[in-house]
């Protein structure tokens, strides 16, 4: 396996990205050479495959800055300096912000161009390191007016390299877009776990709650400086949310009122359009799929039996999730399919024995 | 199969809720008799095999109204006065403001205990019943000072009948727990849901945005009845939760400001505590399960054999999520494991080729 990335890679920073970029480039034959703040970081990713350990003696074409987002610009300007001939990206998860620093140091900005794979763990460190998790991610290529066509170009060939899919937009494209789709997101997930708090009736939850609040497990010091450093995007959206919250206080508080009763059926219906914004997978729209649900036994060998006689039907599934029973042994599978398959795959199913909820 | 319930059940309301009882009751024997508002309805869940359709002469023992919530209470004092030696339950999602005006009705509730099964389909209407959509849910008993101990003995009954643990409350507890566990989460996703609408950028949306509006997809009609029946309830949960937004809107707003990090990473923090809170499948938490990534071909046959190779490991899965990789053919399966499960089962995978992300 040969990559369009032909001459030396270095990434500094070895936790989970950098050491997931390492493994990739390595797999497919680049030269890589890791550096870190610590040398047994450094160590461990060249241990586990990621390249070899820099000797800053290396001319490399590419240098990949994977640190957290709080010194990326300072350690982008140091690489630019350090490396005359290279071209300089990093992966942090906010652009803007990075992009004036750079500006405000006199830094050689026609050699740098900013990037964001939308990738990711729930684990960070070398140790959790993965050639494949940026495969089938979309990797935003931050373009500015100085960036050169080459560095913007080689940039790609890195996403494109690891199997991502590079989306070009700009650093305040960007932050605009993270902010809506992500930003925003954790802060209204993080709020609404935190009503449970002390709380009773928690045991009346169900698989609703749970989703809403499964990114509230994030790691708060990430997010406290991804936050902090795309503060301006989001507290303009949050300001938004925040309106439509008081509208909808508002009418409950005077839920007698003419207008009120309307006010809350607009604010679910809108909910129900902005879901169908919402990119499924491949490409094709939630709103696309038929889903169903199956009832199973709650053991590994009924929804194995499942899963086989799907593939004897032939039939891909598009989506598939588990919903709970809490305190029952019975489980149910909810499958999204094509919906011209629907009625194929219901009636085999029936056929061979399985019950829908 | 025999039931604990065996005498005659009437069924006022044959959408979803309704015929599904009827489903279960009848397949264990029970004389079922069915009444709708339209024949046509109720003729469709008697072909379902829900029961028969009602002539108005039986002498029901337990009569369940399962009508939308805004009229429930109306049928239930209509049914209590119509058939004077029976016990009359509903089903509504909201419960006080239906035994206010009960009361005020003058109705006679001592045969009357209101109740809620948390289960439910995305889809209503007759012939979306299913005889198993109650199996391993909480069925909440919303219990009064009126009430007879025969009554709320009968309606426990018909809860176990149906597979589903039945928990008492009153109904305060009851539309308290429901507003924090699943009024307020509705809103909140739903608030989230319409900032996606005519905004740029939804493309970079990843699994952790869908996720938290999954629930945004839901039936305007149906919430403006449940939320208005329960604003007094929703309202305070709602400022609360708008109090905490306020406090991060101000820290984001002048994020360099002394005191603003740490308040973005104790709303951060809080919704860790929050998530914690969450049963858990088999009432564990969440937290005390093992999770870790596995790498498949997107394909059925693909899933079948990871499948179909946990169970020959003889490792039970505790939870299931695939993740999306858009535009790719490779998924992402989440398993959630025992802790003490999880070493072997990660070996015992990489033994047998498949790759972790």
């Amino acid at each position: 396996m040969s990559g369009r990335i032909q001459g030396n890679v270095r990434i500094v920073g070895t936790g989970l990205i950098g050491t997931s970029i390492g493994l990739a480039l390595s797999k497919q034959g680049s030269s890589v050479y890791l550096s870190d703040a610590s040398p047994a970081n450094e160590r461990l990713a060249a241990d586990y495959g990621a390249g070899l350990v820099a000797t800053g003696n290396e001319t490399p074409d590419l240098i990949v800055v994977c640190v957290p987002p709080d010194v990326t610009a300072r350690v982008v300007a140091a690489e630019l300096k350090a490396y005359p001939e290279a071209i300089v990206t990093d992966v942090a998860s906010v652009k803007s912000r990075i992009l004036d620093e750079l500006a405000a140091s006199g830094a050689d900005l026609m050699r740098y161009i900013g990037s964001h794979p939308m990738a990711g763990r729930e684990r960070g460190g070398a140790a959790s390191g993965r050639a494949d998790i940026f495969i089938g991610r979309p990797w935003v290529i931050a373009t500015h007016a100085l960036a050169s066509g080459p560095a913007m170009k080689l940039v790609e060939e890195l996403a494109l390299d690891l199997g991502s899919t590079p989306i070009r937009m700009t650093s305040a494209e960007h932050d605009r877009a993270v902010a809506l789709v992500s930003h925003v997101p954790q802060l209204v997930s993080s709020l609404l776990a935190a009503r449970l708090v002390g709380a009773s009736g928690v045991e009346l939850a169900g698989q609703g709650l749970r989703d809403t609040t499964r990114i509230a497990a994030s790691d708060p010091k990430l997010w406290v400086q991804i936050l902090g450093a795309n503060a301006s995007e989001i507290v303009g959206l949050l300001r938004d949310y925040r309106d439509d919250l008081d509208r909808v206080i508002g009418a409950l508080a005077d839920v007698d009122a003419s207008g009120s009763l309307s006010a809350i059926d607009q604010a679910i219906a809108n909910g129900n359009r902005g879901v169908e914004q919402l990119p499924g997978k491949h490409g094709s729209k939630r709103s696309q799929l038929a889903n169903f649900i199956v009832v199973s036994e709650d053991r590994p060998g009924e929804r194995a039996s499942l899963f086989n006689e799907i593939t004897e039907i032939g039939i891909n599934i598009e989506d598939l999730k588990l919903e709970h029973n809490p305190g029952a042994q019975l489980g149910m599978v909810e499958l999204s399919v094509d919906p011209s398959q629907a009625q194929k795959l219901q009636d085999d199913l029936t056929t061979r024995g399985w019950r829908f909820a």
